[in-house]
């Protein structure tokens, strides 16, 4: 989620300066596309079973006067679904185009022919190719007034409404949804504002709790910090040393120069503010690592390897070194995440022209509706210490879209941690996770549980079986096939009653 | 509501006229105002203690182009208000002034000592004083966009979190959402949608099932022939019987100079579509007096003596009259309506020049969201038959609004039947009211509870206790006081709880 970065970064703008939207920014949270998409992404060979359909909608639900509408695209696979005792599984698409998330979500795959399970990925408004107005959709704001959670959730609870009237079969089903992420808090959302189209939800990583004050700002960094402790020796002491090396270097013009050499930088740094970048990009880094710290080799923000923070910090486990040796370590540290492939000539911290549909969405999220304070304080955390700011992130906003942030909105709708009359809604957090801490982490009633996955990070759970999945994630999917299963049975038996009550 | 009126009317309005607004349109329906305000209402003697309030609100809560606010009137009493153990009940206001309502809810009133309840009763925005334009709040599609009840509930949970936030001993109370008819509704979808918010509501007389297909579209009139068919012997067929005599009477402009004279016209009938106006007209008073046929003489629409329909009845009990006689106990019958007061010189069916802000409000909603299906047959009804034809509605909507209705929206928003998932509400219902048709008249769970009220008209349990009050109404105000207090005890346990638990 680019909100982080966004506020790391805003401090050092020129006044008057756009937000950049750094391919780093779009990274940061799995929210989003891979950092650098060469073009658009194709469905992996393995679920070539799906089809493309795309589902006309109104752009306006909670109004009357625009009375447009738009195609939202989705995906659909029917092999292993079957009519009688089956089921719907409808991923809740979040901020990206849906072949990436339909790529990424295996598990859905996996658990099909055992739910006997139609699968659908819906794609969320304002992102791949469900565009409500076209090439003009991030034109201004009245064009990107459309693009909210609320909308989002009635798009899908229209595209259910559809299947169900349109497939034979499929009238009598029960749905699940499932999403990871922004898309996990978009299932737990619908869930609790549809709970008549949906008997639950899977809300893989969702940080519904990071919102106001529902869970401390620096909790996101402490636990990315946590990552780097556990892998490594002195990897988080080096790395919180680093900032200040960097300050100090970052003195003349030669030292820039050096330093600039020494991280094999595409472009030299030149003054402060790309020095401030500088150090924005490479905690973005740290931050996707953790969110991607997998136990397998696997391509998701980044082609990396298995525990790619534990690689990281072997280049950074000395406790002793100096100022230059500790920079050069970091080129390495920082080169296992960008290069793994070895096919990196530089590394790029200033590619933030480039801007795609998903970050350019995002970044307008998260100056409305999505406002997630974080903070650092070099202390608790491996970073410099920055506060969380409002009043600048709303002026910014102001300046980049013409919209202000509304940071209690998301709590007034949605019920913030007074969440406990609702039922059906499992929430799985990895607990490597830096989104975990805003997660729902343990049971809030019978009906609402949190799983949690010691070895895993961002929505592990969601993920394809792999081999090297650690027993735990084995443990949190069976657990999450087992609570699905039984809100099945219990809508089937439902609805055997409800035909004998004639009600 | 206007809505079945408005169909009424629709296929003899000449093309292009507008959907005609008249006072008989807005008293169908407790939905409206009295049918003809002199002034504006003031609170009633009894209820001198509730003071003013106004609280700023977002005129758009679903998107942030618009970023105005306007203010939202409430009003708010605490004379038997505890903090320790006490409760808050918030009307769910509808469409109208809120001191209106605020009048003929004594319940509130009534319970609040036994509750130690503050009440509070908010204002539905684009009725009385909560404008969000102003003078333009009716001006055109695009100052009425934000005229949905989706935006009213966001009304309410926001002022909900201002009252806790603000009003000291407020912030650890239960909420219970109160409403009658659409403001039941209203208060139903208020606890489906922000259950962390109100613990429990009472939706009285809630027609939340008269959409689509839910309920059959005649049970309405049929319901109130029903009130007429047992008020007295002859009486509905006398009335069934009146409008072929009408249409008989009115082919000749000297039969119509007779029959605008023994109904006390107060302007001549000139043609057919006076005619159709008339008929629309005797049909909604006939209605009207289905609504609040109430034990005892009061005035909601009209003043009126008690059981309304009876002494109408005894207008029209003679089997075998000629056409003539038929007329002028027409004529009788509607003067009991018109003219308890005795003060009435002649019966005006033409008022539709006048118009006020909630018929202008209710006329938009019944455009848009509110669509509910009536028909009429001339066989299980007393009225001429009737189709439902929405294609009629939707053209006439899109020439006064600029707007086409969404008959399945509320469907898919609020659940339609399937509404089991959903906890603590109470729906009531008169036998006596036409609007008990489309209401939930029988338990759906054990916390969603169905109370009917077999002598009772248009949510008569929400009225001040009367000495003259049968005993199924008593009866059902202490089972709701029941429930009531089970949600607030509930809700402190819970709380309890919750402080130890330290969630």
């Amino acid at each position: 989620m680019e909100l982080l970065l966004l506020l790391l970064l805003l401090p050092h703008l020129a006044p008057g300066a756009a937000i950049p939207r750094s391919p780093a920014l779009m990274s940061l949270g799995s929210l989003h596309l891979p950092a650098r998409p060469t073009s658009r992404p194709s469905i992996a060979r393995n679920y070539s079973i799906f089809y493309f359909k795309q589902k006309s909608l109104a752009v306006d639900h909670f109004g009357f006067d625009v009375n447009k509408t738009f195609k939202q695209r989705y995906l659909i696979a029917d092999k292993y679904w079957k009519k009688d005792g089956g089921s719907i599984l409808f991923y809740t698409g979040n901020e990206g185009d849906i072949i990436w998330f339909c790529n990424n979500t295996g598990f859905m795959w996996d658990v099909a022919e055992e739910l006997k399970a139609m699968l659908v990925f819906a794609e969320h408004r304002y992102y791949g190719e469900s565009l409500p107005f076209g090439a003009n959709s991030f034109k201004d704001s009245r064009h990107l007034n459309f693009l909210t959670s609320e909308q989002a959730l009635a798009d899908f609870a229209e595209l259910i409404k559809h299947l169900r009237r349109t497939i034979p079969g499929a009238e009598n089903q029960p749905v699940i949804a499932l999403g990871g992420s922004y898309g996990g808090m978009l299932a737990a959302w619908f869930r609790m504002k549809y709970p008549h189209l949906v008997v639950g939800a899977l809300a893989a990583s969702a940080p519904i709790w990071q919102f106001e004050d529902l869970v401390p700002c620096g909790i996101f960094m402490e636990i990315v910090t946590r990552d780097f402790k556990k892998s490594g020796p002195y990897c988080s002491e080096n790395i919180r040393r680093s900032w200040n090396t960097i300050n100090r270097l970052a003195t003349t013009s030669s030292s820039l120069q050096w330093l600039s050499e020494v991280l094999h930088l595409c472009s030299p740094l030149k003054n402060f503010h790309d020095v401030q970048m500088l150090k924005d990009w490479i905690s973005e880094t740290w931050v996707n690592l953790a969110m991607v710290d997998y136990p397998y080799e696997c391509n998701f923000l980044q082609p990396l390897p298995a525990w790619p923070i534990k690689v990281v910090c072997q280049y950074l486990k000395d406790p002793d070194v100096s100022d230059q040796q500790l920079m050069q370590n970091l080129f390495q540290a920082l080169n296992v995440y960008y290069n793994y492939s070895g096919q990196v000539k530089c590394l790029n911290i200033s590619e933030t022209a480039t801007s795609s549909l998903g970050s350019l969405g995002w970044s307008y999220q998260a100056c409305t509706e999505i406002i997630m304070p974080f903070c650092t304080n070099g202390v608790d955390d491996m970073f410099e210490p920055r506060s969380w700011d409002l009043k600048e992130l709303s002026d910014d906003c102001f300046k980049q879209w013409g919209v202000r942030p509304r940071p209690s909105w998301i709590t007034t709708l949605y019920g913030g941690k007074n969440i406990s009359s609702h039922r059906n809604i499992i929430f799985s957090n990895g607990e490597l996770d830096p989104w975990s801490g805003g997660g729902v982490t343990k049971n809030v009633t019978d009906t609402l549980v949190g799983i949690n996955i010691p070895d895993g990070a961002h929505h592990l759970d969601l993920r394809a079986s792999n081999a090297l999945d650690p027993k735990t994630v084995l443990l949190a999917r069976s657990l999450e096939v087992r609570y699905m299963k039984q809100w099945i049975r219990d809508f089937h038996a439902h609805q055997g009653k409800a035909v004998l009550n004639n009600f």
